[in-house]
């Protein structure tokens, strides 16, 4: 749960980021910025701010910011029906991180949240700047990590159904909650 | 047909357009820019530039830079086997464009390229400039057209399958042919 402020000062820094990177929003998108906590209750430390530009049923083009050094958790994208999964390819364009996929163990500039180390399982860190992208097949397990000065990046997938995401961390509900705060 | 230097200038003025739009490229993706002039060989007049970022089996992301009122010719996107055919969004990213769909004549802005008005068969004028974004869906006819100042803009798409487009114009051809130029 997070509090309208938050949810709101989160969007503000969140659209700055973006802007600066280079992409223009409109001021509809920009208001629009989902602001996720995965149920946690800690943004900061395990978060993500997203606007959705395209969502058909074919296709989904998303914008991912993140702040500095918060991390979205370990997740994949399982079959849905006659749909093998979500194939995502994720393209960095301001700012970097750390990228997580299965694979060796070469965990070594990012670091694991305090407490949620058993859920956090691929290791095969790739460090990520703009230009440098990543094909995601689906259910690749992936999580990934904002370097110091925050990231900003595309995601470009097929139809996104962020609901049926699956998780390693079992606390985390994607759907964010919003408590009003009671100083606004 | 154009010429490796028309090819080579091209590319270099796309990737100057492009990059002066925020959109950062690879330098291998600089370089290999594609200049399509649709085997018209009039490419300032009917042609494109593409950078393609993403081509899976499910999706596609291009970038796409016309040159100040380069126009791109009429098609649409006809089914494939078991595909409808491609499902298509534009989004402008820098400079501003006509963009023409089936629908009432609104045509009033653009221009039709000299010659060629039976090839232009849908009339409805859509200004386009950043921000702005349109879905097409499989087999919409459409062609747009450059403002003064060109234009950059994404393609996000299901897979693309270009030789495969059908253009209204008989004479075009989707592979651009390469005559080494003698003065090079």
């Amino acid at each position: 749960m997070i509090t309208r402020q938050q949810q709101q000062q989160a969007r503000q820094r969140a659209k700055e980021m973006i802007c600066k990177s280079g992409i223009f929003l409109s001021d509809q998108e920009a208001d629009a910025i989902d602001v996720v906590d995965f149920g946690l209750s800690q943004l900061e430390r395990e978060g993500l701010q997203v606007v959705t530009l395209v969502q058909t049923e074919r296709i989904s083009v998303k914008v991912l910011a993140l702040f500095p050094n918060q991390t979205e958790p370990e997740h994949w994208h399982p079959p849905v029906g006659d749909d093998p999964g979500k194939e995502e390819t994720i393209r960095v364009v301001g700012g970097s991180m750390y990228f997580y996929i299965p694979g060796e163990n070469t965990f070594r500039d990012g670091f694991l949240v305090n407490g949620k180390e058993s859920y956090y399982t691929v290791r095969h860190e790739i460090f990520m700047r703009p230009g440098d992208q990543i094909t995601l097949t689906p259910g690749i397990k992936h999580w990934f990590q904002a370097g110091r000065e925050g990231v900003v990046m595309y995601s470009f997938s097929t139809i996104a159904r962020d609901v049926l995401d699956k998780f390693t961390d079992p606390d985390i509900v994607r759907v964010t909650r919003i408590a009003e705060d009671k100083q606004s």
